[in-house]
């Protein structure tokens, strides 16, 4: 420890000054206090809080993925940042249980007072958002004015740069898209693997169409979601057809990607594959974690503020279905599910390129 | 401690020897055993056994509210079982976290296996759905076929004999449209609250026509909001109303049980209205439980399976959305607090009813 | 809504400004930034607002209390208060999850710097335990100085005279000791109750003496507890011995206090009791959870530090195990369980008194 | 999915008749059903159905660590299976909140039926700690006879069975001491890391000595914990000594595991070490998760039982914590965090060695 520098004391290293002063309760202010003003205050200074330290994992995992030849020795800490991001998503939304000890006729003590601010203008959230990859066009606008313009200039602006460089989305696309195995003796694979799957949606069709079980609408919605699912796997072949699927928002990731993504998920019990691998789970765990949490605090406004302003209530289920649809971010990993294979099933891989994604000392075993 | 019977020992109370017994993956039966099977059938068998426990605690519920005259003391114990009804909810979403240990490809290993078994077969999820108050109106059915059709006959008759019994929600409008206090001078409760109301919806609307910071289509959406909460409000008043928005789905509860409702919830501070509110709130926080749990099980179910056979994905998504607004039982509830004051802005009790709702020992305190 | 004052903006209404610029990481400081001290700050701060909003609780619950009459209508708001720090410390214990995302050599790259401040310099952490009613004699102190030897003036003086004021268990024992019910027509219960529990632990004994599946310590360890068992009773009902065991500190409740908490405990479904035990029952949940947190930090502070300079390691332990016992506020309220006997062998309690706990309007049912 | 057998129920494939009908409450047996005791029954049903899926996890890795040789594809399996046990056991401590919602009034109702069977007769629950690698005489028991007598003899039988082969602790030594790299130019990494150690505990030694904020106790433990750690350091390197110290149970591990741990911790960055540092924390995890889980079941116990016949109440705390400290079965991973030192002052390895730990595809970086 270093003796030279002078002893800190915990209040003074936690500026806890500045951080517990800073809650300034606008029914105090107006002389009229709603003691559950501070609650809602300081749920949401923990949000805050929270989200800087998100911001700063997203800034890690940035660096990492931005270098053109990303060291192995980084993915683990690649991996241990989302994982802390996906430990922090879990917490706070945990603190929604505090925050509905507080009942809406509590918070109609000083919901007013606090017109028209409003959680949709968190600048940490929405950069989060956008640090992971949501586009402003999938965003769902409840109005006729961009999701920003509640922002002051300062923020709009800074949402505005940070929607201009790429996200940690675009950063995996381009890291993925280098995956070097799937080349390498990788054409014997895919053509495998592309039989494989064509059988496996041939023989859920069969089920489809022969089983009494089934209904006739289910029948053909089935029918319908084999066909769209064979053709976007097809996709995943064919760069034509790849862009026309990415046109109509099907397919968001490259091809060279979507096939590193595939090849990632399959062969993951390779060594040189269970840290990516673990990534990828990470990706969809985040997206999941958020979408559960905009679920969640919508059911809890629509509980504190009932149906009007179309805050809540059923207009705000609509906004938030589409919004669970929509703003999921790494959809195609998630999609990528549908053209799994069971293990036994796989396709050996040739010896060689077993090998190199072995480790250097240990020969790869069969 | 009852000397004379025999030391019971701990594996045959609990019955271990059957309950250990009982877990048959078909993988194994099949010769090509999956290590994850287990998982996912200890997983359902956990879950069953919570469901067993909820039917346990609404069976007690509804014995207490089942009386023509309910028992202060009992209404205790209601709230206690319905508090442990929503700690397992709670629990058992966690049981989530343990399913999504498994990949979506280890789950490929044995769920063609399984086919057509399914989760929407679990007879005492669907009792407790119907215990509830989930109405078979109310279902979305995603094919052609009532929701029970998957059932057996032995299931399907049980299902259909509990949706012919009162539910805890129906048992729940009997018992607050008996609630005595309303009447008891409560006229003139009645006038100054509608007004309190009307003006507090006529402000809001003024805020939403002259407030620049707010979009056209946001305003509109807004002002409809509000004259159709006016409505409903109104309709509290008016058999009339009443009757066409039950009709429309817009209430549910009787007219005297929606009034009931609000009066404990504005007047929850009144020692005999204190569990009451507990009681209401809890039937809220099950609602809101067991969304929250359907929604985080799609997002699972889509996670595993992709977007084939309409299971999951985007189709899933639409009807768990659906179902999200569609399945709550306490709607009405929600949907009251549209219409709540502050504290501060209630109008005031006349004395003999503050005097009626305190306890005899003690004179109410001005 | 208030539409005189001017637009609230999310951002200066949290004060994000002040309360996202005071992060100041040592390690950055002095040039060789660690990026995990983020974390550290962050989940510190947390804890910080955290507790910020568990005084203001206390202090309602205080102010409540303070009352030489409380208000029945008050009961409720103190029940809600407790319960609310109930949900506050559970979501805190759940940031070490967060923390624990911090590996040991992570934690080692700046963990020196910060010397000598520590979490035990937390003065609204002291001023939460001395609120609910830690003593200074209950303390276990690691070394030969005084707890508050760590804190800087200011605070250590804000600590003593918080410890000069009554704690919120000294309130409850006030307000217990106040019940009316024990003595109304009390002593006839008190006799009959005093039988059933001498009967009980005579019984106990009785197993004790003649089970042979029970080991000669466990037996005379269980009759050793029997014994002391009886004698704590009894001094529920004489000052002499009551004094004498508060002097050795089997109680800390008055004679008075016991009684009452007994009584409500045992006849919690009298409608006048329910909301009084829930609030027993929150101060044990209260209780129970802070011990439970010091124990899973102690468990973490192991981890991280490993077992030097005694900050952990084994000697954290016996420090932390003792704290386990000593640091029980509420532990008469646990103590209390051993006395309990059976809803069904209770003795019914006088009419005039079940009339007196009925509210106004209802007459009891028998 | 295979159509020629015939479809799945979901009620016969989980056995439902069976897992359903396997609950009798003995109070309902003696004509006096207590409506908490199924509760009681399901809570400790659902305990031992994950107990069995934990055991099934445990025999995965077992046989995974069995081999002379593992696998490198195989570890990442075998952290899964970790993972899920970490998980669950989270799961399972989150019962007791449910438990909890239960009185111990309404515990009284039938807790005297249940004599003597015990929470510690559960089988499983032996099986899952002997897996782990609890011994024999880590054990503390209550009385003056075996923890295994309350046992019956079938169950006895197993448990002696289980500790006859080999527990996890001990394959995870094995497969340590079989770490190659330590060896490897190793010699050269231990001289400098022992250096660095040892220059660590003297600086803290030197504060210790020289900061007047210290008290006189807390200085001395200090200085003789910092005494006892450089001896245990020592003893990593010295086979008389380490040999002395697995005497006293200061040391469990062999030297060479220890060495191993050691190593994978310091350098869990290199490709190859970041699954088996994954696994090492990983085994912390549960380590803690059962520590806390023993902890949290005896708070609990105490509130429901009070302090008589020693099951719980302070006896029972000292029992625990006793647990608490000995039945650590990584106690040793644990205590390496103590010779740990900044990533940014560790010794650089030798290029050879890197490389030989990067991966055949890729050269290492420098």
């Amino acid at each position: 420890m270093s003796e030279e520098k002078k002893p800190i004391y915990y209040a003074d290293y936690l500026q806890l000054d500045r951080l517990l002063s800073a809650q300034a309760p606008e029914s105090e202010r107006l002389g009229r206090p709603a003691h559950d003003e501070l609650l809602f205050i300081i749920v949401h200074q923990a949000y805050e809080l929270w989200f800087k330290q998100i911001l700063h994992e997203l800034a890690l995992v940035d660096g990492i993925f931005a270098n053109a030849n990303v060291d192995d020795r980084d993915i683990g800490r690649a991996v241990a940042a989302l994982q802390r991001i996906e430990r922090i998503l879990k917490l706070v939304i945990g603190q929604l249980d505090v925050l509905e000890t507080m009942t809406p006729q509590d918070f109609l003590e000083f919901r007013d007072l606090l017109f028209p601010s409003s959680g949709f203008q968190s600048l940490q959230f929405r950069l989060i958002e956008i640090g992971l990859g949501l586009r402003r066009g999938d965003r769902v606008t409840p109005d006729d004015k961009p999701y920003d313009s509640r922002l002051n200039e300062t923020d709009r602006a800074r949402v505005q740069a940070a929607e201009a460089v790429p996200s940690l989305s675009d950063r995996i696309e381009v890291w993925l898209g280098r995956t070097p195995f799937v080349e390498i003796g990788g054409y014997r694979f895919q053509e495998s693997y592309r039989a494989a799957v064509t059988d496996m949606l041939a023989r859920d069709a069969a089920i489809l169409r022969d089983n009494p079980t089934i209904g006739a609408m289910e029948r053909e919605a089935g029918l319908a979601g084999l066909e769209a699912a064979q053709e976007r796997f097809e996709a995943i072949y064919d760069e034509a057809r790849h862009a026309a699927l990415v046109e109509q928002g099907a397919w968001r990731f490259s091809l060279g990607a979507l096939q590193a993504a595939l090849f990632v998920t399959l062969y993951r019990d390779e060594p040189v594959l269970q840290l990516p691998f673990r990534l990828l789970s990470l990706l969809m765990d985040i997206d999941e974690t958020m979408t559960a949490w905009r679920y969640r605090h919508a059911l809890m406004a629509q509980r504190m503020i009932g149906r009007k302003l179309g805050t809540g209530g059923s207009s705000g289920h609509d906004y938030l279905s589409e919004a669970a649809k929509r703003y999921r971010v790494f959809g195609d990993l998630f999609a990528l599910s549908t053209f799994l294979i069971p293990r036994s099933a796989l396709p050996p891989l040739p010896d060689e390129l077993r090998r190199a994604m072995g480790y250097g000392y240990a020969a790869p075993k069969d």
